[in-house]
């Protein structure tokens, strides 16, 4: 792209380093900016600002929190024996969001992905190892997405704790409820009949 | 969406205030930068800052210039009687990006629509009067998006140079070169059958 401003040009180029936003996309976005009164680029630019700065992690989960402690580690009424591995804040929004967890989380940060250069050391798997040595969690629960580099930070998590007596479980994968089985993926599938539930049980949810 | 963090909330809230952004994009965006340097975020701020703030519009033809004058009003080998009126930079970006035009432009900033409260004070069409009035251009060549809102402003426009002896013309709208019959929409084959041009004018292109 040509174009006739510096100073546009490298909004754009700025704009368009935001994952699936190509420099068509950043351009119109830009010149919407451009359309709406000064103040409104000033409150984003000093929102991304301060959230990047000011950013903290809660210090017992890493979720991203304002607060030392985040609202559900502070929370007494949250079982603090059940801890949910999770990759990130939005994973957390998710499974809150069912009403149906009322254990604590623990956000990683990330996926254990050599193609990405994301070792263990980069996420916080350390703080989640020494809480369960310390003898504070009963049961993990793995909801990482189910990927290579989902399997991959399991199962190094699940090897880091083999020698500490603790209970460990998955989120059960399987067939979305509504869904047709005919449009469901064999490798879900395949699950979801290999981890077949009791009808009973499946009457409840 | 709940968040854990006002933080990222009003980052989240900002950034989706953008057309097409979603809250869920807006989220993805955001977690994105936290993962990047400060320095990331702190290049956009300040690009998106400066531009909004330094932001000028060439004083011939109101497209988005560094300059008091762009690059192509200041061009001498531009035939600066020939003015193609367009909606906004993006228009003059593909035109020239055809490589076929050789005269100058005018920038509307927009195009009138009553619906959005856009009049045609908002848009720079007194200075294009002024322009032709003085006498300094011999022909307008319309170029607005083929829109209820772009013939508007079109037929705007006209009105008020109805008393001044100049050359409108509009541009050639018709089937994409290329382009099946059979996929194109009505209007725009309507279009393309009146305004047929001689199949030796055709040739040349
Ligand atoms: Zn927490
Ligand atoms: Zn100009």
């Amino acid at each position: 792209m040509d174009f006739s401003s510096k100073l546009l040009e490298q909004a754009v180029d700025e704009m368009s380093q935001l994952p699936g936003i190509g420099k068509r996309t950043a351009l119109r976005l830009v010149l919407h900016l451009l359309k709406q009164p000064e103040s409104q680029t000033e409150q984003l630019a000093a929102a991304l600002k301060k959230l990047r700065s000011d950013i903290k992690l809660c210090r017992n989960c890493f979720n991203i929190s304002d607060t030392e402690l985040c609202e559900i580690c502070a929370n007494p009424n949250r079982m603090s024996e059940i801890v949910c591995v999770v990759e990130d804040i939005r994973d957390v929004m998710a499974i809150e969001n069912t009403g149906q967890y009322r254990g604590q989380y623990h956000v990683l940060g990330g996926k254990i992905s050599p193609m990405d250069g994301i070792g263990p050391s980069q996420l916080s798997i350390k703080p989640l190892i020494e809480k369960v040595k310390a003898g504070k969690v009963e049961e993990i629960i793995f909801a990482l997405s189910s990927t290579l580099e989902g399997d991959t930070t399991n199962f190094y998590i699940f090897r880091q704790l083999e020698v500490t007596p603790i209970k460990t479980s998955t989120i059960a994968r399987g067939i979305s409820v509504g869904d047709e089985l005919e449009y469901a993926d064999e490798v879900t599938l395949g699950r979801s009949i290999t981890n077949r539930v009791p009808f009973e049980s499946s009457m409840k949810s």
